[in-house]
């Protein structure tokens, strides 16, 4: 239900559209519209709650209109939002290998410290489709289980480069530091006097001979 | 909007249909009854898309009997929901200290592995409830709050008992031991290879002289 071919339909739905080079710049803009309504709309009732129709009314266009821009509906929504804010997470990460990655993951935690909206909403999102009949389930169990394989990944390149201390095993290091970071923004989130990047980068800092 | 006045309009509804013993013992088991029914509607649908009609349905009886037993409506669902299960896990806290109150969380977690819905409802709830306008956001707020002071408290003692190892800050423990025990809950939700008990057992025990 939430996969790959929805990428394929709306792709497609943009090529079509885009006609001379005036008319598909509009296009992409009123698409990216429509995301910063979406994002703002689940932000604020999850996926189960929010609808298209109050993403309509916040863009002031048609219901019509938007599945126009988006043909899986609410579903293509979700995805398009959570597919562009994983890109800047993932552009961030790129060539990055071992120690550098892992800093990295303390840097993306920093820059979220300034956008609860963000936090909340995957946080919400998330926890939602951990329901294996929610429409995004498979779309966040699989991206939980490629963010665990690079991390792992990042860690084994760090005990292959001698930057984890004795003992360390990387997998199990990379299971941990999600746990934590995720469990740290929902505290972050109920007020706790807790510093994301500054507990991440200590946290992980457990597991190597020299702290971030 | 979500707070204690609840408990005191249905405690009230309560006790004005106590009459006969007889009738009490009904209601009490109407009440248990409708209390699961809300337990399985939340734990799949989350609060907010969750209906009282789709509750009273599942128990076979009108919307109207609901609001007779919960006097608040679905709020006063969820509240009851929460505290039952809030209730257990406390009384199986009661009267522990320092490393045995900690021990205790390590069996919380052990028993949560048969509970899959449990946790997931958890999960949801408290997530969605991050939002400042979300009706039981006062009630998660406060229960996560008092939950770290619990926890906090607990490290301290076990600092006085000389349990703790050197540096070792009571709240920030306390703190990381929750973030940790979330994390994992979503993790293992997510089908990783984590064993939660074991692995928060393990966690607290990197703060103590002697593993738990």
């Amino acid at each position: 239900m939430f996969n790959a071919s929805y990428f394929d339909v709306r792709s497609a739905s943009v090529h079509c559209m885009a006609g001379p080079r005036g008319e598909y710049k509009k296009s992409a803009q009123r698409r990216e519209q429509i995301l910063d309504a979406a994002f703002d709309v689940f932000s604020r009732s999850g996926y189960t709650a929010g609808s298209v129709s109050e993403i309509a009314r916040q863009v002031g266009i048609s219901q019509t209109s938007v599945v126009h821009h988006f043909a899986g509906g609410k579903i293509a929504l979700l995805q398009g939002v959570l597919e562009r804010r994983d890109t800047t997470a993932e552009n961030s990460l790129e060539n990055l290998e071992g120690r550098a990655f892992l800093a990295g993951l303390v840097a993306i935690s920093r820059n979220q410290a300034g956008q609860r909206g963000v936090v909340q909403l995957y946080r919400i999102l998330s926890t939602e489709a951990t329901d294996p009949d929610h429409p995004a389930h498979g779309y966040f169990r699989a991206r939980s289980h490629r963010i665990a394989d690079a991390v792992t990944h990042a860690f084994a390149q760090a005990e292959d480069a001698g930057d984890l201390r004795d003992g360390v095993e990387p997998h199990a290091a990379a299971l941990a530091t999600l746990a934590m970071t995720e469990g740290l923004e929902m505290l972050w989130l109920y007020g706790h006097d807790v510093d994301m990047a500054e507990d991440v980068r200590r946290f992980i800092s457990t597991f190597l001979v020299q702290p971030l």
